[in-house]
């Protein structure tokens, strides 16, 4: 009996051993890209009749206030503007965009192995967003964000298996000129992790200096043309059904520079977009294929994301709600246009209107995110860390939602049905003769790993087990993480030549 | 000007008065049994190599301990009892009977508004489990709970609207009489609400007594027969595939009585059943077939719930865990097979392993939660309160899961797409010569009630708001909530006299 409980007992803490060893990325039960599309809040006809009512809006209304370059990028390519100054498309000509539009996008991280390949119904969850204020769940409080806010966001978001990339969250209210604000979001985050990341300029003018930051970390345009690491995120409409003047400036010259395109359409439904989910998503459609013509008419088949990012409203007191199931809805139905036309898509999931990560902003995270990567949305947007329907960041709730959105990703895995798993002979084994009983078998442990999602910060422990550990606080745990993290130097940062070279260029905020 | 601003305002304080009116039943944006099935995460294939997966394991399986009733009504049936004692059911036995089960089943509330057609997609939400602790928010504390506080619970989801019944969620540990327990656990819950309400026996003849006391609750066995408002939450297996020698005499004498019966078959994927999803699906599936088989062998039609109701398991600890992405997906895939069938189903979702309601309860409760109403499960049991995977029920989390669910409701609702909705005029209008946005439109304001749930305890304001109103906590405000509601007579407690022959007849332990 002793030798046999040796064996056992050297088995179980073999077993244990292996099971503590990291996966094989191919082992792992959840990897970024993996493809939704189980979910589908609209019918065939639903999208039929979506899609005719955007090709009706761009033919009979148009998009008012385009620059004058791109009135004449669009006129050239076939658009015809109105007495009125409007912008109107016929229906052959955005047809023949959707034909030739790029529909293999790569959007490339500064290491290959964070790629996120936007083709078919493949789902990546990230941040993003223009958070005014910074979440401290110590003091119960909002402050203004700053510079060591957003690093620190891109550090943290560097670490977390489950946030594929890094659109910046917050506006860094410590800096004051715009130039300075652009050129600093990007080096913020470029120093933070080498995931994919995404950022805005306030003008034109700033485009040309922030690609010369990009240049430098790079190693020189070619290597930046070559693998573009950073995508424009360009609100090129005011909706309802207007050009943003500006903007279309900035996207044309991010063309020029090789930068990919987020076509951000963020009407809010009841001010800027129909109240109704089907109204709004109508509308932002015909922006965005106003906008995918717009970007094929400077440069045919330049990689551009479709984004369809109507948010919600309370009708109550017309303040933007984004913690709503009407929202969760117009995201998925959104990520259903995209995949009708087929075409690399985006919209906002993941946000909460809790202040802070309680209950409250649990529940409106996972609804929308869960239903986001159900649909198979290509890019999640606002994942995690969004609070105050997108006035806060919180640093604690986003390492909090690596945990919830790698749920989320469970879920959008799926269930496989294969004769193996449905295992009627391991029912037959365990049943007729075995031990009744499925703890130990070979199928249970040999799966153990790679078809289960198991929570860094969700607890599991029993109400005893619980109570003997002394009641760990969630947000308490969240916090010794982030400490954890940025106790340590970040791995994104640039060697000191190349940053000293940054910082006589650039007026770098960060300290070095 | 003074009178056209007179107007406008007459107008706006006109509308603000309709808009807190309550709306019309037809009106609301959600209400109990709106049809789900937008999300299917099996695919056909899928479902029918479940499906035959299911008839292969009950035609060479079979089940075990069946209790000589059982087995005399099952071999009566068709079914083959082999010489190792097991019950086998022969594919076109299991055919007939999925051909001539009840369809229409619809489970009666006390009162007539709160009945549950149980036909198609329909989606429900309601409380469940047999949680042995009550989750104390204030104390950060679990303690034993008893029969006030199953009464408690019974009273504040008959305020809820969104918790569509009330199965009995907490054992009362205080009652330690096995029949006063069953008897009790039927008193606490009628007296505390009017909505349908499940409960269990724990004896075959302890039935009896509580069928005598649901006659003197109806006014008679007619009237009870007529519309039978509680049902039968019956474990009627031990899995894998035994049949609960003691339950299922149990479920005969309900089924005599009149009872609609919850087939419920509860493995713990790993444990009791496979680890893989679609395995404890099969078993699941298989397992309910044969109480159906069961149920209609004893009385032909009789009202059934498909209880397929596998639970995840935490494979590192072997604990069970009822709050991960795995046991969503079970949920899920458990209601699209009870479709597969067109058979009224239900399984449990919105339980969470969280100690207390935290960010973690919010996005474990929502994800099964709304995956399990898009999928349209007919019967969303443990949907509301449950913490500590199953082991605590918690009254402030109850309120709380009201909320939540109404937003997932919302999800299930879906998307119209209508001439209407797609609003495409209502855009021509705003943008050219219009306002240029759809705030205060005759078509935002018409809608504004009917298309949007607006939370009760989920918080929209900004953070400046927040901090003026001191900061609101969603926890105590919930308590409050609570406060309120026990503070009030229960609407569904009996009338004195009847409350007296009760008490003259039955050992109820809740104070008069």
């Amino acid at each position: 009996m002793t030798q046999r409980t040796q064996s056992r007992s050297g088995g179980r803490s073999a077993r244990r051993a292996a099971r503590n060893a990291p996966l094989a990325d191919h082992l792992r039960p959840i990897r970024p890209g993996m493809p939704g599309g189980t979910y589908q809040p609209l019918t065939a006809l639903d999208m039929d009749n979506i899609h005719a009512s955007a090709l009706l809006a761009l033919e009979q209304i148009g998009l008012a206030d385009a620059p004058p370059s791109g009135v004449a990028y669009l006129t050239a390519a076939g658009a015809i503007q109105g007495e009125d100054g409007r912008i109107r498309f016929p229906r052959a000509l955005v047809e023949d965009t959707l034909a030739r539009a790029n529909r293999t996008v790569t959007l490339m991280g500064r290491d290959p192995a964070h790629d996120l390949d936007l083709s078919g119904t493949r789902v990546h969850y990230g941040t993003a967003g223009a958070a005014v204020h910074l979440v401290d769940v110590n003091d119960n409080s909002y402050r203004e964000c700053g510079v060591q806010d957003l690093h620190d966001a891109a550090r943290i978001a560097d670490m977390l298996d489950n946030i594929h990339f890094v659109q910046r969250p917050i506006v860094c209210r410590d800096i004051t000129d715009n130039l300075e604000l652009d050129v600093n979001s990007i080096y913020a985050c470029c120093a933070g992790t080498t995931k994919h990341i995404g950022t805005s300029f306030c003008e034109p003018e700033f485009v040309k200096h922030g690609v010369e930051l990009l240049h430098m970390i790079a190693g020189g345009e070619a290597a930046w043309r070559a693998r573009p690491f950073v995508s424009n995120t360009n609100c090129f409409v005011v909706p309802p059904m207007k050009f943003a003047t500006e903007s279309c400036e900035v996207m044309e010259e991010c063309i020029k520079a090789g930068m990919p395109v987020l076509l951000l359409s963020a009407g809010m439904a009841g001010a800027t977009a129909p109240s109704t989910i089907a109204g709004a998503i109508v509308q932002s459609v015909a922006e965005c294929l106003a906008g995918l013509v717009y970007v094929n008419a400077v440069r045919p088949g330049h990689p551009a994301v479709f984004g369809t990012w109507p948010f919600g409203l309370d009708l109550r007191t017309g303040a933007m709600t984004g913690g709503s199931g009407e929202q969760a809805l117009l995201t998925a139905g959104c990520a259903q246009m995209h995949k009708y036309y087929d075409l690399p898509g985006g919209a906002a999931a993941g946000i909460t209107d809790a202040k802070m990560p309680d209950m409250q902003a649990g529940w409106e995270q996972m609804c929308s995110n869960v239903m986001a990567g159900l649909s198979g949305l290509n890019m999640v947007y606002e994942a995690a860390g969004m609070h105050a329907s997108l006035l806060g960041f919180c640093h604690e709730s986003l390492i909090l939602g690596d945990d919830l959105i790698g749920q989320a990703m469970r879920c959008v895995r799926g269930i496989e049905v294969t004769e193996d798993t449905m295992a009627v002979d391991q029912i037959r084994q365990v049943c007729m003769g075995g031990p009744g009983h499925y703890l130990g078998t070979e199928q249970t442990l040999g799966r153990m790993q790679q078809d289960h999602v198991y929570p860094a910060f969700g607890d599991r422990t029993s109400p005893k087990e619980w109570d003997e550990l002394g009641k760990p606080d969630l947000i308490a745990k969240a916090t010794r993480r982030k400490q954890e993290i940025l106790a340590e130097r970040a791995k994104a940062r640039f060697d000191p030549d190349l940053d000293a070279a940054i910082r006589s260029r650039f007026a770098i905020h960060l300290p070095a």
